[in-house]
C-alpha cells in the first residue's frame, strides 16, 4: 500500500515509517522539523539524541534496502502539499502532524494560537488536499482521549446513542476537553467528521491514551534508528517523566491528589493500532472512532508502580504531591470503552511489573544526560498571558 | 454601562451601537470592513448603498449628541486589540466580528481557511485580551442555531443533561454542523467554554435564528443611518432573498424539497435580546447559551408567506424547487427551545401578515437596484476546491 505518514520525524510517526516500510508498504513521511524548533524554545533536549530524519532513512534504507521518501513540507504550505498528493497519490494518510503539548499550548497567548492555528488549519489543508488528489484515500488521524475530558458517565468510542424527551439519535460524543491543545484536536475532529458526511471521505479518527515506552522492534533495530523520548514537564508524559525522577533519584512529583485517571498504551500497541486501522480502512463517508489504549491508571497508580520498580533495583524513591498546575478534576469518574481494536486483533502489551523495569532500566541507562531543571512544571493553566518562554512574546 | 461593539460596521452590529448609545450606554465599535472587501470579491452589494463607518458616526452624532468611538482594528492584529481593551476597558464585549456565510466558506479551500482562521483565532484573540486587561468584562458572542444541525432530538439551549448506562451528567449539547462556517461557531463555542471554566470568565453564546428585517428604530432616523440589507446567494438570508426575488417578479427559488425547518427572528428581536444578555451578565466562570430566535418555519413555508404578501400587493409569484446546492436534511425532526430570553423578558415580534408587507413595501421601493445575476446560487456543497471567486486562487 502507498502510506504517507505526517509527522515522521517524530516520536511515534518515525516507528510509525518504520513499521510499514519493514513490511513492504511503499512509505513517504511528510515533515517540517517544527518540534526541533519547539525544543530549542523550551530549552530541552530528548534523553538520547536523535539525529536527523535524512540520516535515519539513508541508515534504514543501507541496513534493509528499503526506501522511505522525505517530504520536507509545512501542512500550513497548503501548495506543496497539495503536489505531495498528487505525486505520491496515497491510499492511506497517517496524521501526526500537530502541536502535541497542553503545557505548550498554555504557556501564553502566542503558543495557544499556533498550536490551534497549525493543528486546525494544517487539518484543513489535508482534508481539501485529499479531496483534490486522493479523495478516496483513507486518513488515520491521532486525536487524544483527552478530547472528551472527564464525564460522569460512561466514555463511548466517537458516538453516543441518547435518549432525551423521549426520541432517540446517535450523536457525536460530548466533549469537554481540558487545555487548547486538546480543544484544538476537538475541533479537528469535527471539521474531519464534516468532510466524511459532505465529501463521502473515509477517516479514523484515533482518540489515544498516553503512550509510554522507549522503542519499537524496528527502532531497537540500531542506536541511529531509535526514536525521540522526553521527560521534560512540556512534552514528557506522566509515565516517562516518572520513570526519568527516579533514575536520578528525585521524588515522582505528581499534580494534585493524584486522582486522574486517564487511558494508557505502550508505544509497541500504538504502532499495531495505526496498522489496524490502516489495514481494516473505514467505508466511504465515514467517521470512524477508535478509543486507542489499553488500561486505565490514576496518577498515583502510576507512581507507585514506578517506585515500587525502583525499588527492585535497590533504588528508594518518595512520592511528592504539587499544587495542581492544570485545571482539571483529580477525583473522579472514569470508565471509557475500548473495544473496537481488540475487536480488530489488538492484543495488549499491559503494563506489568517486567515492563515497567525493563523502561527503568533503559531510562537508568541514559540517566547522565538528564537535565534536572526542566521536569518540575512551570506553566500554569489558571492565567493566560504572563508567561515568556525564551524568544516568546509575552502576549 | 461602557460596551465594545465588535464588527460594527455590520448588518447587526451598527443598530446595536446605535441602541446601545441612544440609551445613553457609553459605546465604541470595532471593525476592519472586511464585510466590505467580501462584497467586492462576489461582485455583490447590499440592496441600499451603506455609507462608510466614520460618516454614519458623525452624522449620529449631529442628530442626537451622541459619541460612538470608532477603533479599525482586526481581531488578529492582536497588539492593537490588547490596547483597544486597555483604554476603553468594556463593561460588556458585543462579538459580532466573524465571516458569517456558510456558503462564502464553502467557496474553495481558500475561503474555506479563511473563515476558520479569522473566526477562531479572532475570538482566541479577544479571550486572551480580555484575560489580560478586562477579565471581570461580559463576553456576548454572536453564535447560531446552525451549530446544532438538525438532531432527531429537542434542541436544548446549549447543555444538555442525559442519562447513559445509568449515570447522569451535564455536557454541552451535541454539535452536527452543516458547513465550515458553521463549524467555526462550534469550535468558538469550545474554546470560550474552556475560558469560562478555566479562567473565571463571562460568556454569553446567542445561538441565533436566522434575521429578516431591513431597519430598526434608529437606522430608520435618517436614511444614511441604514444599515446593510443582503439578497444575494452569499451573504442572503432565505427570507430577504425571497422578498426581493418577489419585488422583482422572479420564482422564489427553494433549494430542494423545501422542508428544511430553522429558528427565525425580527432584526428588532436581535437587538432586544442583545440588550437583555448584556444587561443581565453571565455570572464569573459561566458560559451561558441562549437560543436566539422567537418562531420555526419550514423554508416551504416561508415561500408561502412571501408569495401571498405578493399577491396581497397585486404581484403573482411562483415558487421553484432547485437542485439543493447544500448538503442538508430536507425533511427532518425540529423542535429547538428558546425560553431563556423570553423569561428575561423578550416579547417577540413575529411574522404575520402585517411585518411580511410591510418589508415587502420596503424592498419594492429599491427593486430598481436589484442585480438579478446574483442571487440563484453559485456554490455547491459537494466539492471541495474547484471554485474559483474573482481575485481568489483555486485552492
Amino acid at each position: 500500500m502507498r502510506i504517507l505518514i505526517l509527522g515522521g520525524d517524530g516520536y511515534l510517526g518515525w516507528p510509525t515509517a518504520l513499521h510499514f516500510s519493514a513490511r513492504g508498504d511503499e512509505v513517504a513521511v511528510i515533515d517540517n522539523f517544527a518540534k526541533r524548533q519547539w525544543e530549542f524554545e523550551e530549552g530541552i533536549e530528548p534523553l538520547l539524541p536523535i539525529v536527523p530524519l535524512h540520516r535515519r532513512a539513508r541508515l534504514w534504507r543501507k541496513l534493509t534496502g528499503k526506501h522511505i521518501e522525505i517530504f520536507v513540507c509545512d501542512l500550513l504550505n497548503h501548495h506543496l502539499l497539495y503536489r505531495v498528493m498528487a505525486e505520491f497519490k496515497p491510499e492511506a494518510i497517517v496524521h501526526y502532524a500537530e502541536q502535541p503539548s497542553a503545557p505548550y499550548s498554555m504557556q501564553n497567548r502566542n503558543n495557544a494560537v499556533y498550536t490551534q492555528q497549525n493543528n486546525i488549519i494544517g487539518t484543513l489543508n489535508v482534508l481539501f488536499a485529499m479531496e483534490s488528489h486522493c479523495p478516496d484515500a483513507h486518513l488515520v488521524k491521532l486525536g487524544t482521549m483527552g478530547e472528551y475530558g472527564t464525564p460522569n458517565i460512561d466514555i463511548e468510542e466517537g458516538w453516543l446513542t441518547l435518549m432525551h424527551n423521549g426520541r432517540t439519535d446517535t450523536v457525536l460524543f460530548p466533549k469537554r476537553p481540558g487545555s487548547i491543545y486538546h480543544l484544538s484536536k476537538v475541533h479537528d475532529s469535527g471539521n474531519i467528521e464534516f468532510a466524511c458526511r459532505t465529501w463521502k471521505m473515509r477517516a479514523t479518527d484515533l482518540n489515544q491514551g498516553v503512550v509510554y515506552g522507549l522503542e519499537t522492534d524496528h527502532t531497537a533495530f540500531n542506536s541511529e534508528l531509535r526514536t525521540s523520548f522526553h521527560y521534560d514537564d512540556v512534552f514528557g508524559t506522566v509515565l516517562n517523566r516518572f520513570l526519568v525522577q527516579a533514575a536520578i533519584g528525585q521524588p515522582l512529583t505528581v499534580y494534585g491528589k493524584g486522582g486522574q485517571t486517564r487511558g494508557f498504551l505502550n508505544i509497541h500497541d500504538t504502532i499495531k493500532c495505526m496498522a489496524l486501522a490502516v489495514d481494516h480502512p473505514a467505508a466511504p463517508g465515514e467517521f470512524r472512532v477508535f478509543n486507542q489504549f489499553t488500561e486505565q491508571f490514576s496518577v498515583n497508580i502510576l507512581a507507585e508502580k514506578v517506585r515500587n520498580a525502583a525499588a527492585r533495583a535497590g533504588i528508594a524513591v518518595k512520592i511528592d504531591h504539587l499544587p495542581n498546575p492544570r485545571l482539571e478534576a483529580e477525583e473522579h469518574y472514569y470508565n471509557a470503552k475500548h473495544t473496537k481494536l481488540i475487536d480488530l486483533g489488538l492484543h495488549p502489551h499491559l503494563l506489568d511489573d517486567a515492563t515497567v523495569d525493563l523502561m527503568f532500566a533503559a531510562v537508568r541507562k541514559a540517566k547522565d544526560r538528564v537535565d534536572p531543571s526542566v521536569i518540575l512544571p512551570r506553566i500554569k493553566w489558571h492565567s493566560g498571558g504572563d508567561r515568556i518562554a525564551a524568544g516568546h512574546e509575552a502576549v
